[in-house]
């Protein structure tokens, strides 16, 4: 059992903390969702963690050894982001050659197919693919590449509902046949929830949640009926967030109910990740003025 | 009652059809889902519809009268999309009162909620935003500016959960305040399966379908079961796809049922719009993988 592990890492770009002070362990063959608004950091923590930047401080462990300036390290890892790491004019044939002699080996039965479902031309150069084409080639390097983490940064920028569908299905299929470790970050919170095991929040730079999707979505109730009785029942329980519709009022808790009994006219039923992303992220907000939206 | 016509559009770019004989009748105060594979000619229609370019043959009319060249009309109109109308020097501020004094009008008070919610900074030149705020700025133009048609093309490019979420409870309550017509071409499919009225799809340049949402849910039946009784039921039905998992079979059917008795040991329910959708453009893709690039 190996571990990529990140610890106390901080980054400022100027005057604005992007990153402060992130612990986060990653454990061998589980997906994990990096979740996060706008400018939350995500992007600047997996480039810190592939050693694309540095960070201001703190340190990217694989298996205890320091993954800066760390050939054999970096080399489990592949991280497929908006940034473009080829040049236009290269052909992607020739970008395929050289990422295999990089990274010691490529799966070409496996490309082959993905090259055909998703109708990728891979007789064309870089610069001409469309944002979709140069999503999916670059998907179809991650999943072919023999890394033991793969780090998928908006995996599914440009793509259409087909072709995402086709995506996911992919991914679990790839993950079944070779059990690896998966970061994935999106914003698209509910097409992936049903695919990841663990789910990290970043928000303004700090972790706010890190723990298994189940146990995540055992401690969401949405909390339906009367507002004098919705009100009196998740009184002292972690509201965070309402909506009224009429004289029916729904509060949104996370964390524990203890025994409290349930009057009849209450309904109580779990509700979704992307809700409770957004509520959380929301409350950090300032004046939370989002959070009933 | 006025309309928004569009009689036998067709377009190629050099050798590639784009749109074939197009036909479509937008009625006032709709909101119209224009769904399609990337590459099935959307962003073209929706620019030749607001005479951004022009089309090899047919028209668009709005009550009976040429939109070509004809400012009345157009003044009709907003198309809000990926390509930029603004050089990056400008200052939002100015871009606001331009198309203030060329549209005839702003909703001042909505566009200063709008911009308090979402975050943005005002006093920025245009080619500083960011994809999100991009796409958030020409949001609130598309709202805000007194006109009868407002056409979105991929509205949310870019932005996350919390601001999906913000805007189509801002465009629900907009249009409520202010009935008008939108038409929205999205690939995000069930986020706005709720707010859609009417559904077109295009596929290759064509109209494949152009229905109210809710007549064709209703058409939309997944017949699951074991799969000899399945297929047994499911028998001269328009049978769109299916799924196997172990020996129960799922089979998914587009149309009427008409009176057949089902057998107890299968079970019949609807499904979604974005699987609907996958299915019916999955099936013209044939061998031409390459057509949608």
């Amino acid at each position: 059992m190996s571990v990529l592990e990140v610890s106390h890492i901080s980054k400022s770009f100027g005057s604005k903390h992007v990153l402060s002070d992130i612990n986060l362990s990653f454990d061998d063959n589980k997906i994990y969702g990096l979740l996060g608004r706008n400018g939350a950091g995500k992007s600047t923590l997996l480039s810190i963690i592939t050693d694309r930047i540095a960070a201001d401080s703190g340190e990217v462990k694989i298996d205890s050894e320091d993954v800066d300036d760390n050939d054999s390290r970096l080399g489990l890892m592949y991280l497929m982001s908006e940034a473009n790491l080829y040049a236009d004019g290269w052909k992607l044939t020739q970008i395929i050659k050289d990422s295999e002699s990089l990274y010691g080996g490529f799966n070409h039965e496996l490309a082959d197919r993905l090259i055909k479902e998703f109708g990728l031309d891979i007789n064309q150069k870089f610069g001409k693919l469309s944002t979709g084409y140069n999503s999916i080639f670059k998907l179809i390097l991650a999943l072919c590449l023999p890394v033991k983490y793969v780090l998928l940064d908006e995996p599914v920028l440009g793509l259409d509902a087909n072709h995402r569908e086709l995506f996911y299905s992919e991914l679990i299929q790839s993950y079944s046949d070779n059990p690896r470790t998966f970061i994935i970050s999106t914003h698209l919170i509910e097409e992936v929830a049903n695919i990841i095991s663990d789910v990290i929040v970043l928000d303004q730079g700090r972790v706010i949640l890190n723990q298994p999707v189940e146990d995540v979505l055992a401690k969401t109730h949405s909390v339906v009926g009367p507002e004098k009785d919705v009100e009196q029942y998740t009184k002292g329980l972690n509201v965070i967030g309402h909506n009224m519709m009429g004289t029916i009022r729904a509060n949104y808790v996370y964390g524990d109910l203890d025994d409290r009994i349930l009057p009849d006219t209450v309904q109580l039923s779990n509700f979704d990740l992307q809700k409770l992303f957004i509520f959380l992220t929301n409350q950090y907000e300032g004046s939370a003025k989002n959070e009933d939206q």
